[in-house]
């Protein structure tokens, strides 16, 4: 079963900060809004300018990508958790 | 009787917890904003956007999508309760 | 004495909830922002958008419609109670 | 000595609650923001859009018209009390 | 020495409450936000909009203007005090 | 070692305020945001415009210009301290 | 392993003060929202337009800059501690 996000939302398995050290990512614990690292799953058709153009995502699946600690939304599909992220709210892509 | 919602809004018929847990979704009772499960019943002609162009939804009648707990409002039409969102309420489409 | 409401307002006459129960309709009464019945009388010209286009409304009179409890302002012409809305305001148009 | 409203004001009089109750127009003195009627003596040259084109407003000297208590400020001119509104502060126009 | 107001704004000599009952313009003490009169000196090239176009102000040097009491910023040049409105700040011209 | 400002923004060298009088300048000391005056250093390209047009500054380097107390960012560069405005904070210029 | 930042964001690495005395820049202590001052490592493909048009940012990899204090979220790399920032944060080019 599968979950397809809307618009500019992607959806995100989160990568546990064991990995991240591997990787060589340190997120520092005192940061009030930690930056934290996910796996893009899914993407949506992308937002929806004003002039009508849907623009698509700078993301896609397999990407892996840092955003903010309380962005977006959490679901659980199949026992295993995901994030309901906008794009905007991600920082920067790792590659 | 049927409801029509106006624009980018969408009537849903929220989808039991019960139901939710065969299909795989379980959602957190922790999570501050819990997402939560519906179908779709019927969409609005889409969102005006500045250029006078009438942007259609991305979801239909019969899709289930997933959204916040908080979101829209509840309606009940002959005995059964309904939920309006705007289609930016929606964080995703199961399908 | 009539009333045009101008721009993308409507003239709604409230319908009662013994009514309501006729057609089916229930309105919780625990819910925060209580959706409600009306009847549209007059609608503007529609809402006018930056390329100068006036976009008309999706709603005519002799629509019953449902709206939030806080929504408009209330009015009384010749003794008869209306409220005045934004289109905006309207969740749905029964049909 | 004349008032010229500018881009989208407009100027009005206001028009007593014993007038209001001859045309049949009662305003609940409950409401918290009570709309309130008045007849309009002069209007701007409209609303400057996006795309450099001038909007002229809906209304126009001699409509009487319905509009929030709290709307707009007021001005005495020649000892007569007026008021100066946006257009969007006015719900409606009598006719 | 001269101030060239930015944009949309206009730099404006306050006139007195004694002359303006001259002209028969008295502004309530009461009100919350006393409307207050003024003759333009200086007015910006106009409000840059977003296609890029710039738009000349509606109000000329030599415009007697009002505008509510809390509005702009207060300069002194050569010993005379002036104020500093965006456009949308003023009221009405008088005329 | 010079500083380019981005965008609308602009470097700007405090005039003090003894300097302020002789050109007969002279800013209360009870005005909530007192208006200040400085010399333009530097000037950015100019604000992006959403039809992808840069639009240049109405300010250049030398003039003489007029901005709120509290506005800006501070900086020193070689024991001088500047200030970047945006150029949207700028009151007016003299000339 | 790199940090592609998305849109009109850019990666930098954090100047210390130390140096930036070197360079002659200072940054007061007491100022609220200080400066700071660092060199950008990538910059994203630039801000989407509502005409859909994607703008290329200002900075490039190589450029000092300087950005408040408080400006942007920390991220660590390989044990170096760097700093996503939108361009808009960004308040001037050294160079």
């Amino acid at each position: 079963m599968a979950l397809r996000p809307l618009h500019d939302r992607v959806l995100v398995k989160r990568v546990e900060q064991g990995e991240a050290q591997v990787g060589g990512i340190i997120i520092p614990d005192t940061a009030k809004e930690k930056p934290q690292r996910g796996e893009v799953v899914a993407v949506g058709n992308g937002k929806l300018l004003e002039n009508g153009q849907r623009c698509g995502l700078e993301v896609k699946s397999g990407d892996v990508i840092l955003f903010g600690k309380y962005s977006g939304s959490d679901v659980k599909i199949d026992g295993v958790e995901y994030l309901i992220l906008r794009e905007d709210e991600i920082l920067a892509v790792l590659g």
